[in-house]
């Protein structure tokens, strides 16, 4: 039996190692491949000959992995070179599979990763050598085409959710409250900071207002709303993208930064900071706080949800098995079957298509004054946030594993 | 049968509210009063008529506010003016509390609150009224004296241990990784940095740093110790509390703060963006974040400490059982009986002699560069850091419920 190899790619998420686990058990069970090795830190460290024997490391070192936040074998963000300019970098890495008797590759990323994975099929289809190329996706963005979402964005959404949840109860214990601003990550698409909208007490959302980079940001329209809502209900909680932009498509921070820049001033941290300052400026009140979320929201496996781990290893298992089929050149995608009961299924698409393409939040589930989401943005996030696993919760301190350190 | 009120007072906690529900289940199990009602808001609530009945409330509306985060009831930053300089609002609030036949109030807090209970007690013995007060420990900071540690301090330490070993694992993932600064709370006292030190990976402790208020800071020191490290191991993990000062006892961020006040610039964010642009400017490397985690420590119920949870909640049965032995002037504290198993108990404090004191984090756990802790520091902080609620953990998004809203 021939081997098959496993990296990862771009940035964290909570549940990025679960794909591999689903890959080294699909492969356990259906027994196709004799090792599994990995490549730590991606392609570049393959290209470095940096590979370990996944497969040779004992059920409870793969246990803890399988519940392990962020790329345990590492990542990069390495991009190859386009096949026209050269094919050196694709050959060496050709030649390190065939010295590893490599027969399948699997790359867990998102658009770039598809990339790689699409351009590397490619070369090998053409020049006649037999390994198949297989991508499993993952990204807290939830912006690749095609599939229902990625893993890795359920997590990330409940988290976010849980927080504005608890941040807002946090903000309202006194007589006279304040703003609360809290900053997700998303620079191009709102599917993060529209996870906000979950959040609810009494049935009712707690956000105000919750701002995405799909809806154009207006200034003075901001600083109106959050005016009235102040002095409606003398408390105020936003939610924003960092990156929102305004109707030129300017970064709404970016812009602000840009104004300071010939001071030599420090970097003023993300659009909430930025909005911070815009709303005390205004006179509206001074009591007025921001929270960035930051890499919390893609490593918080505390407040995993389970249903994202699981489809997490689903598509690392489904991998393999496609792999096993002949199959190369696609990503595993992920279709929604039903929502109530959630049911989803896995299905190829091609890596190509992945690769070029984004996939924004829908403008028509958002409000006409863009300053809020519709009734569907709900019936798409909430069957995505489910519980935290039993085997994360029970333990008092995590006991991760990693093989990248 | 008389009645009894509860308040409670100061920045919120993840465990407040279980210790009203441990005081208002010690009334049903031992009947001593006939109505458990609430005051809204503190103090100044209380003095504005703001009253609730807690014991009207279903029993499944007290399930969900024993585990919502944060001061349902409402809080306030009130002090009572001295009594020699006025006793008119000592006078006000009895007459409230007759008028209501309220014959205990207990007052869920900290430092102030204790100073308030203490006043309160003393003043009601002074004038002949039979009304008892007892304060119940709150804080996040784990600064009460006398006091093992402080109901809410055991949750924001298991939010604080896990997010520094996720955020670790997060910055850990590319071949060059840079420096990571976590920012924790804790102005006067270095509690909540120490409990980073409970994050570890593979035995070993993840944060090569950690900086409390107790050790004297110096900036040439520290550039010194992160540029050996980040040399030695391409990474570097730091840990800081907000409140870290010179030797001189000026606060870091502070001195930051002021020397770019003349300008007129836009406040900078806390000690840890001020540590990141020192880092970048003295030419260590570039790759710098930094993260404050802000308000989440205190109100990260999905983080929960169980054994928190409950010693929360036993604080506040046994106050209302003191108070019905007759008890006035005291706060619970809690005693520390075994550490594995951990076993504590509750004992009476006299609440004057918490509202004068200020429970320092021991210098003698402290290294001697004042750069990272002792294993004394670990055996203290270890077994208040337990698993997360299953009523927590088990459902997809909380169901929170608060009397405040």
């Amino acid at each position: 039996m021939a081997n098959c190899i496993i990296a990862q790619s771009g940035g964290p998420t909570a549940v990025i190692n679960s794909s591999v686990v689903g890959l080294v058990e699909a492969n356990n069970t259906l027994g196709i491949f004799d090792k599994v090795y990995a490549g730590l830190n991606g392609i570049e460290g393959i290209l470095n000959g940096n590979i370990i024997e996944l497969s040779s490391f004992s059920q409870d070192d793969i246990n803890r992995f399988r519940y392990t936040p962020s790329s345990g074998l590492g990542s990069c963000r390495y991009k190859m070179k386009k096949l026209e300019e050269s094919t050196e970098e694709y050959d060496r890495l050709l030649e390190i599979l065939k010295a590893n008797d490599i027969k399948a590759f699997f790359y867990v990323g998102g658009n770039d990763s598809m990339d790689t994975t699409a351009k590397l099929s490619a070369y090998a289809k053409e020049t006649g050598i037999d390994v198949k190329f297989i991508g499993i996706p993952k990204t807290i963005d939830n912006d690749l085409m095609y599939t229902d979402h990625t893993p890795g964005f359920g997590s990330a959404a409940k988290f976010i959710a849980t927080s504005v949840l608890e941040t807002y109860l946090d903000s309202s214990v006194y007589i006279n409250n304040g703003i609360f601003i809290l900053e997700t990550m998303g620079r191009d698409t709102g599917w993060l900071a529209a996870s906000a909208a979950l959040a609810k007490l009494n049935g009712k959302q707690v956000a105000d207002f919750i701002y995405l980079p799909e809806a154009a940001f207006d200034v003075d329209k901001f600083l109106c709303d959050v005016k009235n809502k102040f002095e409606e209900q003398n408390q105020v909680y936003i939610v924003v993208s960092e990156g929102i932009r305004t109707a030129e498509g300017k970064f709404v921070a970016e812009a602000h930064a840009q104004s300071h820049d010939k001071f030599g001033h420090a970097q003023l941290g993300g659009v909430g900071a930025y909005l911070k300052n815009l709303i005390i400026s205004s006179g509206i009140t001074s009591r007025v706080k921001s929270l960035e979320l930051g890499v919390l929201q893609r490593c918080a496996m505390h407040c995993a949800s389970n249903i994202d781990l699981e489809e997490a290893y689903e598509v690392g298992y489904e991998a393999l098995r496609q792999a096993s089929l002949g199959k190369s050149g696609y990503m595993i995608g992920i279709k929604r079957e039903n929502n109530a009961p959630y049911k989803s299924s896995y299905f190829l698409i091609e890596a190509d298509k992945i690769a070029n393409n984004v996939k924004y939040f829908p403008t028509e589930w958002i409000n006409e004054s863009g300053n809020n989401l519709k009734e569907e943005a709900l019936e798409y996030l909430a069957p995505l946030v489910s519980e935290i696993p039993d085997i994360i919760s029970a333990s008092p301190m995590p006991s991760f594993k990693v093989f990248n350190k």
